[in-house]
């Protein structure tokens, strides 16, 4: 069965009428690409070493760094060469948590489901203070609270309307959704994790560098008054899901909050009636954190599949490989690296030449600004604020993400290149059985500032950085920075379609006559 | 507004057509019960008290009795009579935990969520131990593990496959779900909890005996072979919400087994995974519970409104006050105590003389079998298996149950008996704006047998035992038995709206002219 269908190697042209290209489609590559990825796949298993053995893998700590020297070795025994971890930064502090215990204790025992925010410290042994309410909307309510925060339990976020669960967690794109997407953009039909229809009011865009100040300035302020231990609920999620990230700071030279943790909402409303009703509910914490100063230099993780006859054009895959520190950081991102270097194995399994370059990168630091790939696309190509291209910069054909969790590939956005849309058009045609339907074109620009994932970077400098549209599942309601990102909300047959359909574009972009066609390269960046 | 609304005291009579009795409506009582129901609402705070600092109420438990004392003084408070704690018994071993921390330790740090199996003793401090999978279905197997168990932290359930959740959890009864009710009953649409429709196959029946007796054995061969810690993922649930009740046993002559604790599947399954792959995952337990050997006798919490003219013939409402350990014992059946406490609360502000005595009990043992409301039957009553009566068996008119979670009340069961229906029909008839519509007639004959709540412990022996028919919200898929069995997860104006049922059927009843009508007394039970 096996050597029959890889020896069909079929060879088929695919014209289309009125269109510029006629992109060669070789049915017996794609063949093999579907029977790597469906009958022999090993994506769950490179799941399982990212997520349940090395997760979470918080940029540069120790769990993120066996996680890249696994990798290495993977990749080296798919026969890649130059593997490597490619330093970048400074980033700063990496950290990482080694126990979490919280507790109500009076006037009532129940434990308490949560995890300590990232970059803040332990409690030095088991911490017990009273509670009190005290939300923290802006620099302004310091002064409210002044002298009355010393040894206890500061609960700095207002209570949450907890509401039942009237709609379906997981969610797949319907036919008209997909084809929302391809129409000229509408802001109100926006928004959403992983490509999730919006519901409600557009967000409220977060002015990043406020949203950072104030954490410098609240963790001083709770720092300076004694504050015991910082509670909030994070940013979504309930019954047990807890969704949360940074509470301090990778930066040295920020200030260090005492100890703050994120506890599932249900668990917050009750210290706050206790609070309401005039009793002193009590609670104990014991957490264990490591702030790790040694290396302040953040890594990539890369390696290559050398071409042939055209080795020094690069065709690039990947997503990052960081996560924050809730669950595993299984579908943020362990799904999007285990899908690249899934589709890594089927490329080398095909024992098919490749004209380009083939090279997997793995970012860090995407979680805390795309760090990783903006600081690798200005090594390589060009800084954006000068536009000074590197040689690299001509050579660099296409690179393809993956960050939107375990939903399959349903789509890819073309950048807005009207050119390209024909070509992916081609590509996807044979993957009718894989439900990949949709090529994103013209109407929906590329960002011109990076923002939301690693393929920004690319295109922020006018380089071919492509995303896949991808079913949202549980994405935005169950495991996007939350402590259930965990394997097993990761869907199987999705990943192995996302790796066979990557491995696909991949290997048409890498054995095409010529490179993607690209949009014009952008002015230097005025701010 | 308030004094002009209690002042309408209008008296309809409803005359329909066909029916043989034409039950007089006392709009300015409906009008008064449900000003207070809904404009002076205490239902939320009694639930604050039995969920957010008593609970969770374990039966017999030092929570279970304080809670329980609070009801007796806020009961006195509102005017009743012969308020008491009811012994009955003799029951068992009470129970509660203090600590619950877990943790996987190795290969990689991550705090499980989980909490202690009721009856299950504590680690005596921080343990840690390597897992082993060690499934148990019934003593069959322990063969197989046989001196493998000793200091391991032992997974005695198989994985689990964790699904997405593609329907949404929360659920109000549609149309034809409630007329589906009053049809004749077809297996096939039984099922599910709180009245939820069934999906899927109806559940196979437990053998009960069978369990305790699988569940002694287990814990005697868990002890014998030294087990550190048993584990499982409880009976229902994924992302941080647990399901789990008991792994020892309250009888004091049942074998005690080691520490047990139920965790999040997720959590669960990535040690399975290890294991699987050859590894040695360790986890650590600290886990702190007491049982409490000195007061066997169980309780019910038990007043009364004193009837006037009538005040031998009684009318009772109430629901179960004990809980399981997850959470806080909010919607089972924090919320049906809540309501028989606001209902209590509404009736006695009406002012307005009632000819019968009403009295609320509130069980005990309910999670462990009915037993409180058994015992009270038989003792009050008639014991089933000789159906000798005591003299208050002819004058016990109706017992009112609320125990299916924080839903609005839909509709009532009549027991099967078409006079009631008829009855209760003219009573819901102005309550449309409440939403409850139905009265589930003679398609619906009683149980005959006690189960699934303390109504069925009076129909068994041929009283009136009422229960409502009510939305399943997130019962069955969130916090029945779970650790999200919390205050938030329940429905303001849910329980608003089913205390002002509550207290206009019970109004209704103990001022009606005759008692309700009855089913024919039993025979003797023969088992």
């Amino acid at each position: 069965m096996k050597r029959s269908l890889i020896a069909l190697g079929l060879l088929v042209a695919m014209p289309l009428a009125g269109q510029q290209s006629s992109e060669p489609i070789d049915l017996g590559v794609l063949n093999q690409i579907k029977w790597q990825a469906f009958n022999n796949s090993q994506v769950m298993e490179h799941l399982f070493y990212l997520s349940d053995v090395y997760g979470p893998r918080v940029n540069g700590s120790p769990n993120h760094r066996a996680a890249a020297e696994w990798i290495v070795k993977r990749l080296e025994s798919y026969g890649l060469k130059n593997v490597h971890l490619e330093p970048w930064g400074p980033f700063g502090n990496s950290w990482q948590y080694r126990k979490f215990y919280g507790a109500l204790v009076e006037p009532n025992y129940a434990p308490l489901i949560g995890f300590p925010l990232a970059w803040t410290p332990g409690t030095n042994g088991p911490v017990t203070g009273e509670a009190i309410l005290a939300p923290i909307h802006s620099q302004a309510d310091f002064a409210k609270y002044k002298g009355k925060l010393k040894g206890k339990v500061v609960l700095i976020a207002d209570p949450k309307v907890v509401a039942m669960h009237t709609e379906a967690e997981a969610h797949r794109l319907t036919d008209e959704e997909i084809a929302a997407r391809t129409r000229v953009p509408d802001p109100s039909r926006m928004g959403g994790f992983g490509g999730a229809p919006a519901r409600g009011p557009a967000p409220v865009p977060v002015d990043r560098n406020a949203a950072l100040k104030l954490r410098n300035d609240t963790s001083k302020f709770l720092s300076d008054e004694g504050a015991l231990v910082a509670v909030n609920y994070g940013t979504n999620g309930d019954g047990g899901t807890v969704f949360a990230t940074w509470g301090g700071s990778q930066d040295p030279n920020d200030p260090v909050p005492p100890p703050m943790v994120a506890i599932t909402p249900e668990h917050y409303n009750r210290v706050v009636r206790l609070l309401q009703h005039g009793m002193t509910p009590k609670l104990t914490f014991d957490i264990e954190t490591t702030t790790y100063k040694d290396n302040q230099m953040g890594f990539n993780v890369v390696g290559e599949i050398p071409g042939t006859s055209k080795s020094d054009e690069v065709v690039m895959l990947g997503g990052h490989l960081d996560s924050w520190q809730g669950g595993t950081g299984a579908t943020d991102n362990g799904t999007g690296s285990s899908v690249a270097i899934e589709a890594i194995r089927i490329l080398t399994s095909l024992h098919k030449p490749m004209a380009r370059t083939v090279r997997i990168a793995l970012w860090g630091g995407e979680e805390e600004g795309l760090l990783g790939s903006k600081f690798y696309v200005q090594q390589h190509f060009a800084p954006r604020n000068t536009m000074k291209l590197t040689p690299e910069y001509a050579k660099l054909d296409a690179y393809y993400n993956d960050d939107s969790g375990s939903g399959r590939f349903r789509g890819i956005s073309a950048n807005g290149n009207l050119l390209t849309k024909e070509i992916f058009e081609q590509w996807i045609a044979p993957l009718k059985d894989l439900e990949i339907t949709t090529v994103i074109g013209a109407t929906a620009p590329p960002t011109r500032e990076p923002g939301g994932t690693d393929s920004t970077s690319f295109s922020w400098i006018g380089l071919n950085g492509y995303g896949f549209m991808q079913d949202p599942l549980e994405y935005g309601t169950r495991t996007h920075h939350s402590n259930m990102d965990l394997y097993d909300r990761v869907q199987q047959g999705d990943v192995m379609q996302g790796a066979a359909v990557e491995a696909w574009f991949v290997y048409n972009t890498a054995t095409r006559a010529e490179m993607l066609p690209r949009n014009p390269t952008p002015e230097p960046a005025t701010k």
